[in-house]
């Protein structure tokens, strides 16, 4: 008869992630709303509280729910720490507001409530553990109470507002009902909410002759500060191997000075916890942390588990590779094409755990370096089990470290990824383009279940993505991409040369032509043409603008113009209001009518509001929900607005 | 490290309701697609399979699942038995899949790979269970390699079709990961599909004046068996309380001989396991089910829990009843109305447990008497944790009784109903009665994931819902509620008098004037207008017709009115295929354009099909996709067309 325990129904909790399997994720310290179905039989009336801890503490926090509509209930709830936490539901049988309110019903028809008001006595007396202010309440309407009194008085008396209050917090909880308690990580706001920068180190000596130091890098980092950003992050910068070393433009015929490919980790002068020497050491490296830290940068560091063919571990640990027959390691491949500069480890048979310890061991040496985010390289072709046990482990202990899972692949491993740890992902917002596509997919990623789980990063190029519609579009679109990665999404990253309009392909391909990942690169970042002012404007938004800070928060609205893309961004009390109308065409100007949401204020149609341009800072009055914009590629291919609505303060 | 055995992922599962909480419900010997999310890391092939067993067996079924699309496996099971079942997956890495494709691609770009057919040799080696034929085949392949022969050839005879069905068969499965159990009930047939006539036993006399008894409605058999129903529905047939019983059309005031709401049960006659006197006794009864057996129809039963204030429950268990204040029990209500001729047990304090096993224990007692179909009055307003118990007792003995849950409440309410165990579930089809409120429904229905444990019933009208739509819409109205309820429906279900289109409400509100439920009737099915040729049609295409078993085989087609309703069941291979056309406007005709769904077979725009008319049996031919129709409802209110593909047997 253990079923009988549970006689409110809870289901269908929006903050569980396949019926609890996997944690869902949260912003520490940010309010997040946690919601499910809450009924019971009949009509009496029940209440409901969400009940949370962190993982491994004895007390749990109440909040106390509230009815939304359709048997659903919602509370506010703020995970304080950064940290696993656990979350649980309580439904109980509200037995005074019941009477309370069919009494209401009866004493409105007229009927006798005689034996009722001796009912709601017997309630009020049922009262055992209560605050002493609720305590000398309840005693207080018991003790005024009579039989000899008129019987609407006495009924006021028991339901004033101050009895229900009290009856709310210290009545029994009849039928009380437990959900089963599931998981919920709170992460630090950088997971949700960063803004990247990625460049090789090698590459910042500004001589394509001379290999890049830590040093070098320390010289740029007021300029990726005062462009607005928050984390620095760097491809590799363990010992690159010599054998099978690719040349310049992925070629197998290095040149002897040639640098080979980052990604291909591991020399004789070590492997993932070594340092590349030409970069510097662990003091520069040092260094470098300290004082991206001072300049308010985070450097993100990237963790690719392949090996180069001379990577200390392959002589080390034999039994973490794979063999072939004729006594040689399968190097990494995807038929027909071949990776000969890598091998892969595998992560079963002799792997296991020696490998895993040894991975893990990796990632907490670089925390203890300083290093708190980490790129995760090809991480689908890696075991799901692996990462969850990884990311676990770690963040076990340094629940402040975040993976961004780099898998361009299938939806569902991506999301995989994400619900076995991942606390950012990167997504095909770099291939959608179009007004249909970017509305699709963001609906999909801000409205969907996995938006308790998933958080993109939108990445608008990479190293290894040049996309074709930068390629294509001049300086216009990579002003658009720009803007649509950092108002859209809530990370979002740039690939060093995005803020000068790179975009020289491989012919044929989405790579870059003479890329960094095979040779050193020297940089003009303040040629003409550049859009750092893009950049610097869009991360001075997203700093300044609480609306940006959750992404889900996205609400696409009617622009007449299927290049146009017309969204906004609000706080829940929408004191902080930005619409955004994006030229999505690189190529033409686009005039178009578009809709002011004024009922997203309570606004009618024919209401006024108060715009700020966030570009140039005018203010003035839109008169009606109907208004016109155009958007020209060349000079403003995209608008931010700040609206006030009637009353709000300036 | 346990989770490193788990290192396929396995989710989305269709027939997992809320995380396995509650078994999916299928039909015992009906085909079900079982559907999961299965992907593994990196790029190697996968394989999967369904096992499953009736619970308590020792032994699982496997059923090999094939790729449909987009990480998406299906199998196709059968669930054979009426049981309880358990169901789950397992999945592997397929390596010599993986290796036959990456060599074929290798072969193909001219690479060499004598390396890799030693490695097939190996995974032919590694062979170590198999049945004799599989054996014999590795081993002649390994026997006929030799390294010396051409390398395609040797590839060739490894990849053989017949080589790869035996690897599929006893390769060894690598990283072989199973998902957890999921319980599944198989439902006999009925609970599915399925078409109900009601009736008030006590009306059968064809005298208003006499008490039906069983004995009449023993003669009424054969014309309820004329119609083609399968289920034929009494009402409480129990002893009627005579404390505070109600009189014609719920007055307070009864006649001396009034019989009283059979929902009022018991009396010191007995109660919920005795039979009123007037209808007859045990030995009629038990004719009266051998006699309906034998004309092929099932006697369902009412199961109301509530007692008149003279039940002899109130004076054997007090315990069982809310007491008030003053010595009395709290008679039903909803206030302000009341319904003095009942009380209601409460489940909880002093009734748990004696209550439940006494409640299970009377529906035991009529499934001794060959009752196995129980519509249940009110069930939201008893706790869910009661039903769950309840109905999985008596189905762990009896796993063909079906359970109705009459509970016309709130969405939620009614899907945990149905999750708890009940086979079929009143539904809001009753006031579903524009097109876009059928097409919404239905497609919520059919395609949401209720669709794998809740089974409407579709009710066109009860002894308490006298619908509006029938209230005005004449006989016309009734044959186009007909045909929706028995073709949309998989259970469908009319109480008697809807064939002579019976419609006098008390004024102003949905219920029947002069009800049965508190008089005795008499009825002439027979006099003029009457609608039984539409009634057995309808009831004669479910049964001949494959394709109408399953409800959810339903699509909506293009009809270019608002009053036509378009839509199709088919089987699975086509060779069944029905599309229907129903006017809903029971008032004026509608000539309209509708689309010949061609598709569905493969066929172009411009094709033709064979058609039948099923209301007259005319063969004719359509050409093309757009077809036009006249339905008048005074003539033809609906229509039912068979289609026969190019190539099908007529």
């Amino acid at each position: 008869m253990r079923l009988a325990e549970a006689r409110v129904a809870i289901e269908g909790v929006n903050l569980e992630i396949d019926g609890g399997r996997f944690a869902a994720k949260v912003v520490a310290g940010r309010e997040v709303a946690v919601q499910a179905d809450i009924f019971c039989d009949g009509h009496d009336s029940i209440d409901a509280a969400v009940l949370h801890r962190p993982r491994g503490a004895e007390d749990w926090t109440e909040v106390r729910m509230e009815f939304l509509v359709n048997d659903r209930w919602q509370a506010r709830v703020t995970f304080a720490e950064n940290a696993f936490h656990e979350l649980t539901f309580i439904a109980w049988r509200d037995l005074y507001t019941t009477w309370r309110k069919e009494v209401a019903k009866k004493l409105a028809a007229g009927q006798k409530i005689d034996l009722e008001l001796e009912e709601g006595r017997r309630l009020l007396q049922s009262v055992e553990t209560a605050g002493p202010e609720d305590r000398a309440l309840v005693d207080r309407i018991l003790a005024e109470d009579g039989a000899d009194q008129e019987a609407g008085a006495r009924f006021a008396r028991m339901s004033s507002p101050e009895a229900v209050a009290a009856m709310k917090r210290c009545a029994p909880r009849t039928n009380l009902t437990c959900y089963r308690i599931l998981p919920v990580f709170a992460d630090r706001e950088a997971a949700a909410f960063s803004a990247w920068y990625e460049m090789m180190p090698r590459s910042q000596s500004d001589d394509p002759e001379r290999h890049g130091t830590f040093d070098d890098v320390i010289r740029k980092l007021p300029y990726v500060r005062d462009l607005g950003f928050d984390v620095l992050y760097f491809t590799p910068i363990h010992p690159i191997g010599r054998v099978n070393r690719k040349g310049r433009n992925n070629s197998l015929t290095p040149a002897p000075d040639d640098p080979g490919s980052p990604y291909a980790i591991g020399s004789e002068e070590g492997g993932h916890d070594a340092i590349h020497p030409e970069l510097g050491d662990f003091e520069s490296f040092g260094r470098l942390v300290e004082a991206a830290h001072a300049h308010g940068l985070e450097i993100a560091l990237d963790f690719a588990i392949q090996c180069a063919p001379d990577h200390p571990w392959i002589r080390e640990h034999p039994e973490w590779f794979d063999w072939r027959p004729d006594g040689t390691i399968k190097f990494a491949e995807n038929p027909p094409k071949k990776y000969e500069d890598i091998v892969n480890v595998h992560f079963y048979r002799g792997a296991l755990p020696e490998l895993w310890y040894a991975l893990r061991d990796v990632v907490l040496f670089w925390v203890e370096k300083g290093v708190k985010i980490f790129r995760v390289d090809n991480p689908h072709t890696k075991p799901f089990p692996f990462w969850e046990w990884m990311i676990g482990e770690v963040q076990s202990q340094h629940p402040d470290v975040i993976f961004l899972a780099e898998a361009f692949t299938r939806p569902k491993v991506m999301k995989r990824l994400a619900k076995v740890g991942y606390g950012q992902s990167y997504s095909y917002f770099t291939w959608r383009n179009t007004k249909a596509e970017l509305i699709d997919y963001l609906t999909e990623l801000t409205t969907e279940d996995c938006r308790h789980y998933m958080r993109p990063n939108f990445f608008a190029n990479t190293p290894d993505i040049n996309p074709v519609y930068l390629q294509h579009s001049g300086r216009p679109g990579f002003r658009v991409r720009l803007a649509l990665a950092a108002t859209l999404g809530g990370n979002y990253g740039l690939y060093n040369g995005y803020e000068i309009c790179e975009a020289t392909p491989v012919p044929g391909k989405e790579e870059y032509f003479n890329s960094e990942k095979y040779q050193l690169r020297a940089w003009d970042f303040d040629q003409p043409g550049h859009i750092q002012d893009d950049i610097r404007l869009m991360n001075h938004i997203r700093r300044t603008h609480p609306a940006m800070r959750d992404f889900t928060r996205l609400r696409f609205y009617d622009a007449h113009n299927d290049s146009v893309l017309a969204y906004g961004k609000s706080t829940e009390d929408k004191q902080d209001f930005l619409l955004f109308h994006v030229n999505l065409d690189p190529h033409a100007a686009r005039t178009f009518e578009f809709e002011v949401p004024l009922w997203e204020f309570g606004l009618p149609d024919d209401a006024s509001v108060e715009v700020e341009d966030l570009l140039n800072g005018n203010r003035f009055t839109w008169h009606g929900k109907w208004q016109w914009l155009e958007l020209d590629p060349q000079t403003r291919p995209y608008a931010v607005w700040r609206l006030y609505a009637p009353g709000m303060p300036r």
